[in-house]
C-alpha cells in the first residue's frame, strides 16, 4: 500500500527539516488549486449565481468528507497524544454540543445561495468527480502509512491565503454573499494554520527515512491533486464545454 | 460482511421494540464476562497482587483499543448527528485537553499495581489472544453493517452492574486498590448508561428488518464473546493450568 516513490530509495540521504519543509510548500507554489481557471472565475466575480450554486454543493461533499477522514486517521493509530490532537479537527468540522462547527458553517453558505439543504446534503446533484476524488482522499488516509496520512492534510499550510482572496473577492463581487455566509472561511483562517503546524512537526519527527520524506511530499502531491480534480469537474460541467453529467445539478432547473 | 443469521430471513417478522431489547439483555443474563471464573476470583479477593497486575495490563490493550474502534465506527458513517454523538466516546477514554480521561486512569490503576507505564502501554506482556480478541473488536466495527456495529456496544448495558460489584470487591478485598485507583470504574458509572441508552435507541429505529435485529442480537453475542475470551486467557495463563506463553508477562519475574 505504500507510494511508491520513483528513483528514491531508503538510502538516500534525509532532507534536513528545512529543505523538507521547502519541498512541501513547493507543491503547492506548483499545483495548489488557487492556481486553477475555476479558482480565478470564482474569486474574480466572475461565475453566475448558478455556477456559484453548482461549486457550493460539490464542495459540501469534501466538507463533509473531512471528519470522516480525519476519524479514520484516529482509528489506525495507537499514539494517544496523536489522537487528542487530531480529535480537534473532528470538533472543528462536526461541532461539539452546542457548538455548530464548519459543516453547519458551510450549509449556512448554501442556504444563503438558495440551494435546498436536503438536497446538498444529499449529494445527489453534486459530479461524480467530485465524489470520487473525495473517496479517493478518505481511502488513501486508511491505506497509506500513518505519516504519509498525516502529510496529506497539509495543503492546510496553502489554505490562509486563498480563503483570505476567496473571502475579499466573493464579499465584493457577488451580492448574494455577506459576511455571514462567508463565516466558515474565516473560521479556518485561524483553525488552519494550527493544525497544519502540528502536522508539519509530526512528519518531520516522524519520516525517518528518505523514502518517507518523498512518500510524504507525494501526499501532498496526492492531496493538491484531489483539490485540483473537483474544480476541473466543475469547469468542465459548468463553465465550458458545459458538459453536465446525467442527474447531476443544473443551475435554474 | 454481514453477519449471517441462521435460520432467519429477512422476510420473518420484526420484533417489536421491547422485545428486541429484552432479546439483547438476555444475551447479556447469559454470557456477560460476569459469569466467568476469572471475574469471580477477581472481585471475590481470591487472586494473588501478581494475577491483579496480569488483569490489568492485559485489560489495558482493550481499553487503548476503545477510542480506535469509536474512530473507526466515526469514519463510516454520513451521519452528522450520529458522530457528534459518538465523538464523546472518544473524549471519555482519551480525555481532551486538560481533561485525562479512561486511558490514563486506567494507568493509574496500573501505576498502583506497581507495573511500569511504559511496558503497560507497549503491550508487550500481554496474552497474543487478548490482543487478538481486541482486535477483532475493533475489525468488527470497521467491517459490519453501521447498526451492527452500533450494536456491539451495548455490553454497556450490562456494564454499570459489574462495574459496581468490582469497585466494592476490589476495595474490599486487595490492599493495593484504593480510591484513586478505581477512578476509572466509578467514572464509568455515569458514562456507560448514557451511552447505552443513545445506541439502544439508534438500533431501534435503525434495524428495519428481522434480519438486522438478529444481526445486532449477535453482535451483542460476539462482543461477549471479545469479553469472555479475555478471561479465559488470562485464566488459562494467570490460574489454571498456568500456562503463560513465551514472551508474557510473568508475576514477580
Amino acid at each position: 500500500m505504500n507510494e511508491i516513490v520513483r528513483g528514491v530509495t531508503a538510502a538516500d540521504a534525509l532532507l534536513g527539516a528545512a529543505e523538507f519543509e521547502a519541498a512541501i510548500r513547493a507543491v503547492g507554489a506548483e499545483r495548489y488549486h488557487d492556481k486553477h481557471p475555476f479558482h480565478k472565475l470564482l474569486h474574480g466575480g466572475k461565475l453566475s449565481k448558478g455556477q456559484v450554486q453548482a461549486w457550493a454543493l460539490n464542495r459540501y461533499c469534501y466538507q463533509s468528507a473531512v471528519p470522516r477522514k480525519d476519524a479514520a486517521l484516529m482509528s489506525r493509530t495507537l499514539d494517544r497524544e496523536l489522537r487528542r490532537e487530531w480529535i480537534h479537527r473532528i470538533m472543528d468540522h462536526d461541532g461539539i454540543d452546542d457548538e455548530h462547527g464548519g459543516i453547519e458553517r458551510w450549509l449556512v453558505l448554501t442556504d444563503a445561495l438558495g440551494l435546498d439543504r436536503d438536497y446538498v446534503i444529499s449529494m445527489e446533484g453534486a459530479l461524480p468527480a467530485t465524489r470520487f476524488a473525495v473517496e479517493a482522499y478518505v481511502r488513501f488516509v486508511v491505506e497509506q502509512p500513518l505519516t504519509v496520512a498525516v502529510a496529506s492534510s497539509l495543503t492546510e499550510l496553502f489554505a490562509p491565503a486563498i480563503h483570505r482572496e476567496r473571502i475579499a473577492g466573493m464579499l465584493e463581487n457577488y451580492p448574494f454573499v455577506n459576511d455571514e455566509v462567508m463565516a466558515y472561511f474565516k473560521r479556518r483562517l485561524t483553525q488552519a494554520p494550527r493544525d497544519a503546524d502540528f502536522a508539519l512537526e509530526y512528519i518531520k519527527a516522524n519520516a525517518r527515512t528518505r523514502e518517507e520524506q518523498e512518500a510524504c511530499i507525494n501526499a501532498v502531491r496526492f492531496k493538491c491533486n484531489v483539490l485540483w480534480a473537483q474544480l476541473d469537474a466543475l469547469h468542465n460541467a459548468y463553465v465550458e464545454p458545459g458538459l453536465i453529467p446525467p442527474g447531476a445539478f443544473r443551475p435554474n432547473a
